[in-house]
């Protein structure tokens, strides 16, 4: 895969840039999340890892911050300060959480960063009601801000959610219908719409805090884009194969939930006689052995070769947007460091 | 009950400026609708009474369109110009839709507007996702609106945004508890949240767009959800005594399905032998008659006067806020009417 090497100085500088963005973000998130009232202030702070389920308080896991990281680094990639899009980072990251919440009432998910969901510790209703309340809060982070990029960000930020809603529904509707009845061309557009859209929505908030051109907002989100599908790919190539020692998931764990992920449609798309197996692998109940069988069927059809190398080729162009939008190769520098952190931290 | 008249002038009056308020809004209202992706604008245009179910076109019953002519009204009435104001009353009504989309999926509400909810026809989670698009749509609206209030209604409709969340959320613990559980304060508590702040905030956003002062914009805050309590109680009462000719809403609807309304609350907690009475019915299942002995009870226990006495208490409060924040009778006309009509218009 394109620009694949071992973790080293370029991963050691995106954990460095996640850390950062983390500790930016962090007191704007808490400040914004304790103004709500007790009933949804409880649920956002076990959601977000500050607190176990009985309120105590909990050492936190609120994930990487890969979101509000790539709108620090795109506004100090097209020139801007820092410290001027912390809010708009928050927002980011608050609107990427509204949707988790409700998500995981919808995808009826139990497990989310290693802990109960939180629709399973406080109810359907409530989680739903607090990813309402972090979706109003982001937008009023934006309201409240004196930037003059922030109306444009607000408006950006909310096409970006109707886009994630729509995803999600594709998402949803996918799911429900027989493997064969999908075609890889919807995939990809459910993925970039429910993981792309946001990952460029942070770059091109970035660029406008900036003051970038349109041009360079416009290309900055491709390149967020581009980087969120090769991002999803790989993800999907690590809920079959697996990669137990950095994120916990077990190998077989899309398998066994016959997840319609892009190597799978990509497989049974192939027509080969692998696919054929494989359909039939995941229209009946796994027996002994069938989520190896199932794994090894997706392969030999090519569809861990497709993922991979449909990853590269969106990760070669996300660069070429990159270098579109910031010419600098040390501007871009901590831009792609994330988006090659996020494709290769776990391959 | 203060201003209680005949439907009359005032009452033809406040239908000329809904009727005037849904033909501004609108136009604006579905282009929002318009822009969005197939899967939740079919959802939108359903639940707007816009189309049927299978998405042929409908003669349209959106509602009664008070919050926007609340907008409307409250612009002209601080001295601005309503056509400013669109875009608002539009983000409002927008706003209003979406808790409406949610809320009849957490109470399992399975009739809105004469019609199935979204959900029963769409799912639980199209109705959801097509929830937050609005509430998305709401904010880009405003977020693309060149006005200069524009940023400060976005914050205020945003934290109103939690206020209601914080009263559904309110709302479902109360009904998890006992009818014995449930104080008076509760539940005014949480009708303020679910209903007065919305048109407290669509009086307040009139006022912003005007250009008003902090004093008047706080002010006609407070008609608005003073009013909106006003509203809560006729409808309360409503929901026991009914109204069949007007709302469609049969007698004893609420009493069937054992809401802790707020004259029902007033009447438990009355102390009489008839709360004594009204708890036992409550907390058996219905036999013949039981609703009249219900609806006899509540009245006897006083629930019925309390609640008529408090609408009255409620509208006063609502009218001398009005007056200090728009002196001029004149102009606070259409806010009066408005105000008045919602709370008379059935009873």
């Amino acid at each position: 895969m394109t620009g694949m090497k071992e973790m080293g100085q370029e991963g050691a500088e995106a954990a460095e840039i996640l850390a950062s963005a983390r500790a930016c973000v962090d007191p704007e998130l808490r400040r914004a999340i304790d103004s709500l009232p007790g009933s949804m202030r409880r649920v956002a702070l076990y959601h977000f890892g500050w607190e176990h389920a009985d309120g105590a308080p909990a050492a936190g896991h609120a994930g990487k911050a890969i979101r509000p990281a790539l709108v620090l680094a795109a506004v100090r990639a097209t020139g801007g300060e820092q410290a001027m899009a912390v809010r708009a980072a928050a927002a980011v990251e608050l609107t990427h959480n509204f949707t988790l919440l409700h998500d995981d009432v919808m995808d009826g998910d139990t497990t989310r960063r290693h802990r109960p969901t939180a629709w399973t510790v406080f109810g359907e209703a409530d989680a739903v009601l607090a990813g309402d309340a972090l979706h109003a809060l982001a937008q009023r982070l934006l309201a409240e801000d004196p930037h003059p990029a922030a109306p444009a960000a607000a408006a950006r930020l909310a096409s970006c959610v109707v886009e994630l809603c729509a995803g999600q529904h594709a998402d949803c509707a996918l799911e429900r219908r027989g493997p064969d009845e999908v075609t890889l061309d919807e995939c990809l557009a459910m993925a970039e719409a429910k993981t792309g859209a946001l990952l460029g929505c942070a770059c091109a908030l970035g660029a406008l805090y900036a003051g970038a051109g349109r041009g360079e907002v416009e290309a900055l989100d491709g390149f967020g884009r581009e980087a969120g599908l090769a991002f999803q790919l790989i993800d999907d190539v690590i809920g079959i194969w697996g990669d137990p020692g950095r994120t916990g998931k077990p190998a077989g764990a899309d398998l066994a939930t016959r997840k319609k992920s892009l190597p799978v449609v990509a497989a049974l798309a192939s027509g080969t006689p692998a696919a054929t197996e494989l359909a039939e692998l995941y229209g009946r109940p796994s027996a002994d052995g069938d989520l190896e069988r199932m794994a090894h069927a997706v392969e030999a059809a090519g569809g861990r070769d497709w993922a991979l190398l449909h990853a590269a080729d969106r990760m070669s162009r996300a660069i070429s947007q990159l270098a579109r939008a910031v010419p600098d190769p040390q501007a871009a520098d901590g831009l792609l460091a994330l988006a090659e952190f996020v494709t290769r931290r776990t391959y």
